[in-house]
């Protein structure tokens, strides 16, 4: 098994408690109440499972990646009881582009990475790729976000941000799974 | 399924017969008679079976991308009765590096996408990713080429230009499976 496969699974079970689940873009996913999160396959019954890995960097350059790591902290924080699972899906058209033309869009014309600096350390992230999966995906990304209660209200400012952006109108699918534990 | 996935079968059939397996570096592959391709998952028994996805461009630019389109044809063509897969696997110091990092190597400094472009149209290649698949994979890239007998010298010269390259410091194991049908 690969060791930066994670499976994310919604159900009767898990150690985080679904609190809403939202499409912002295209299809919901079922209901479910829990959330479990597990490095690898899941063995557990669930009603939808999502898969991804982590990977190598895609469009983060050296300056911003030496920002990111000056500031970021991990996940599980005792802190950090909400949480988000935000699963993507991006439109033929940008996977048709070439890597420059799709940095082009995502940081230079919509400042996907400086947005997202400017939430931490508060919110913490990890990107999980699915596009390239044996399986067939009904996403092209899961992002796994945590915060703390008190900013909640940031974590929203920041999807807006996100969303507002050119490189959003590339998203076809996107559904929010809000979590706490 | 993912429909980009592709499966490379050694073993005892397959459409292509195996003339050679020599371990470039690091460990070989075990001893199989014949090479059998599948697109998804391969059901037929055999000695080893490599898997990957074709995605999306990594590093090629408009440019360069206008230029491989306006010469390069497609697999299966009746004169292309030999071939070669070339299963690569890269160093961790590889994978740390930021996009741009990687390109800088594989272009700039070692003309990668220049050298398969001298050997266009003899030459149809197509690359195929194994790192992020869930199942852990011993390579990290599938690449196949095909071409007729009479360039096979010149497939030889291709091969010797990359291998001579700043970016094959980075390549930790690689095997040269070579077929005719």
């Amino acid at each position: 098994m690969n060791e930066r496969l994670w499976t994310f699974a919604g159900g009767a079970q898990g150690a985080w408690r679904i609190t809403a689940i939202h499409a912002v873009k295209g299809a919901t996913l079922p209901p479910a109440t829990h959330l479990a999160i597990a490095n690898g396959e899941s063995a557990a019954a669930s009603t939808w499972a999502l898969q991804g890995v982590t990977s190598n960097e895609r469009y983060t350059e050296q300056a911003e990646k030496q920002r990111l790591l000056a500031v970021q902290q991990g996940l599980s924080r005792p802190g950090s009881t909400c949480a988000a699972l935000i699963p993507i899906r991006k439109s033929a058209a940008w996977w048709v582009l070439t890597q420059q033309e799709r940095r082009d869009i995502l940081e230079t014309r919509s400042r996907h990475i400086e947005i997202g600096l400017r939430y931490l350390p508060p919110i913490a992230r990890r990107l999980h790729q699915c596009r390239d999966l044996a399986a067939a995906q009904p996403f092209d990304f899961l992002t796994w976000f945590e915060f703390a209660p008190a900013d909640a209200t940031a974590f929203d400012e920041l999807l807006a941000a996100l969303r507002a952006t050119l490189e959003w109108d590339y998203v076809e699918r996107e559904v929010e799974v809000r979590v706490e534990r």
